[in-house]
């Protein structure tokens, strides 16, 4: 059963969910899921909204043309999706399989809904466990010298496979800021509970803190290394019996379901960022 | 700044978040909080509406009266609220004081929203706590067979002292289905992970079984003992290493804490009871 | 690095953690864990010992000979393991596949040492995933009439593949007591928060009873079923806003992970049980 | 019942357990505690162990000077302590009263095993707390210039009161280096999830970054502020719905459990401290 997802913001205002429910209602839209928030602080109001597309009296192709007229009479922002229209991810990994794995094995189970024509990596490692699921796989090696370059042919591989999102499954790589503004929709997994231990080597210097509890954090990928708006994080207890390689590994766990719990959400359209520069944020309408 | 709350439920159809919303809006009411569920098995819709008096073109003293019409026509159950009437609550304890202590510090620190004029126990020990914070204590002993008596003199004093809301903070009696009958909004706090291990003794029981997590549960007293629609829960971790005494410590963590979000969230009207006799449950809008 | 690894109970005494570890000591043993535990209900103490076996001065072969000396004059209950003998897997399932993946892949990642030679399912649909790993598969349907000669046929094959643990993951098929009593070391993983929603649909109940936490439990199987003594435990938060079908989704979570630790507890020799018939509760060694 | 509990630490050599535990039984201990931790890194045994007064052969007075002649062939760094020795504590608070509450409370309810003969503030507020529950307060108003003539006066509150343990419940006031070169054993609590956010002001930085869970932290107190050994932690789910203020509230509830198991664990000696300076991490004997 398609739906039509709106998702909102506009400076605050009153009357704005009684207008835009009215539209829907209006035209005969069966109202599924319906949510706001109102950021007092920045004095913006937020929304999704979700409604069937059967019976609905504007015509899928003109949904947008006409949704806009009521757009500019109120100045909103606005972003339409169709849940029918499945999204193309690409997901780029370095040597650990455990993300990839998990996307995949979501992907197949129907928890994840897109389609994954392909991963990309700067080791050949991972290219069995591609292959395995029939995902193309292409190695593009990174190194200080070359990185433009190999950007421009990751950037070229995305248009061909028509990817409209980006998951850096453990991908052990910095993205330069062209790479960032050429491609929009890229959501990574850093292996710490951000703004805890951003950087390289989290947990050797959880360890080292002596902290009790570990975290991961997954977050769209901006020009400030994991300073992008956060989706989602959850946490594991650790003790001082825990080494840096059982922290590791009750990492991995958490790695996995934080990561796939964002890539769902995002795909659910579910996440609206917003928000000065340097300082985004996340609403998330779960 | 003064708000009214509508509590929403009605078999389900199109339109019903617009039609509502629109009236607020054409009465001038700036809505602050508009969130709703569709209970799909039950084909229910519930929704919870707050928005602002302040400029509402309706006197407050009407707005009952008003929206009876429309919920007449939609054929809506409705409840209305004024967030600046104060809840008056009873407190009812036997000899444990964590729940107790921590209601009273609550509200004195505004978490809690309420005045409490009156504290009732079938013990004596907790006089003290009560006086210390100003509040009226009534001993209410009870015994097979007075117990009829008993609760007759509870439910006068819930008259006396205009109760609206009775929290059981471990006062450990079953209230009878009379009294259940002649009172409605009761609280109570439930020392275990519900389902698992209702009834008495629930840390022994717990420990016996080896559980690796024990929890705590805030519901509403129906007839049913330990059967009431479920408010709130939370759990902690224990491991073989806890005796019953440090479950019973832990327990009271969250006893207080689980306690305390319920009533919070009772009195601020965000949770809506549903459901067949036996079946009760809730939707929280928090 | 080798180790041995001593698992002991008896009746709690003075001395023994000192004669104990003494023993192991004068034979030039390097200890690298010991933890012990008493129930003082139970007057029991519990031990797990474990030491480097490079310059121990008794041979591995004649370890258990000599401890037994040991043993006799103060009465303990024990088991010797070594490290390096690695444990052999099977693996039964029905239908399911997140579990057998995961836990294929954490053995494959090294998280779990073992052999997995064989998986075991009462349907076909999860043999391309066993031949995938190069893992052996047997389809073993069960009826009602059949059972009782399709549980020898699988024991059988655990007697022919050497079988030390059996791990239940998500096998929807109640083992018999003659199974039971002819194989003793198998794990389950329950989709429930036990002891709440024992039995089928622990999904179905949980969400009509409104919980506002789930859970998954892996324990030993014994005769009773959902009874056996608990190894782990995890939750996770739902809300009104869970279906049956999100409930189910974060459970597939809940039981991938809670199995995977119970499993690795075990094979680690972590796990401890002791208590009357019928009350069988763990220790566990962490 | 009455135990000593010695708290060990040296370098890594085989033998330990054995020599120690050997120590206490020839003298007709009965251990009720034995936990060890080797940390690997930093090639350190470090040790908790109990064992009960009665029937031990050495007077208590004795037990010392004994130890410390094994100790010294060993190498130990050790501390003895008796659990009826009750240690007395100093509350250091500002205006904010739910730790303080919260302390008094656990210590009237024994599960917190003190004596608190004195509340210290740098405000007056909270005066009527302490002399309710018959506690000496002591207003000592701080200013930058009175700073240091203040904190001698604390000094000798602390002698004239005997304390041995400072625990700074929201004390909002920095103590100078000098102050932590005198008094040594001093709990504080944070509230961050360290070391994210450590500093002024850590919940509104929290809602900023848009982290989705908060956390407290509870260590002792080194004069890197808020870069003390971590004794316990603990986090909270939040969303974008959380207003600062609401953080705040539960952020309470976290401060007031972290910091409590903090103290408690401290005061059951359970805590070791090891570390090069800067780097000082906590093993928590629990």
């Amino acid at each position: 059963m398609a739906t039509a997802i709106l998702l909102i913001s506009c400076p605050d205002q009153r009357g704005l969910v009684a207008k835009i429910c009215d539209w829907v209602f209006i035209h005969n839209g069966n109202i599924i899921h319906a949510d706001q928030h109102v950021d007092d602080r920045a004095g913006l109001f937020l929304m999704r909204l979700e409604w069937e597309l059967t019976d609905f009296s504007i015509p899928r192709d003109a949904i947008g043309a006409e949704f806009s007229q009521l757009a500019a009479t109120i100045g909103l922002d606005w972003q339409l999706h169709f849940s029918d229209r499945v999204s193309r991810l690409a997901i780029f990994v370095s040597k650990q399989d455990h993300c990839l794995y998990d996307l995949i094995l979501r992907q197949k189970a129907k928890e994840i809904v897109a389609h994954i024509p392909v991963v990309i990596s700067n080791h050949r490692l991972l290219e069995p466990v591609a292959h395995n699921f029939d995902i193309n796989f292409h190695y593009v090696p990174i190194t200080p010298e070359t990185k433009a370059d190999r950007e421009q042919e990751q950037l070229e591989l995305l248009q061909k496979y028509e990817i409209d999102v980006v998951v850096l499954a453990k991908y052990m790589q910095v993205l330069s800021a062209n790479f960032l503004q050429q491609f929009k929709e890229i959501i990574n997994i850093h292996h710490s509970f951000l703004p805890a231990f951003p950087g390289a080597n989290p947990y050797q210097r959880a360890h080292q803190r002596g902290v009790k509890i570990i975290g991961a954090t997954s977050h769209y990928v901006t020009e400030d290394l994991d300073e992008g708006p956060i989706i989602e994080q959850d946490v594991i207890r650790v003790s001082h019996r825990d080494t840096i390689d059982s922290m590791v590994r009750k990492g991995r766990d958490l790695e996995r379901v934080v990561l796939a719990r964002a890539v769902r959400l995002h795909l659910e359209r579910r996440v609206l960022v917003y928000g000065k520069p340097g300082e985004l944020r996340t609403v998330v309408f779960d």
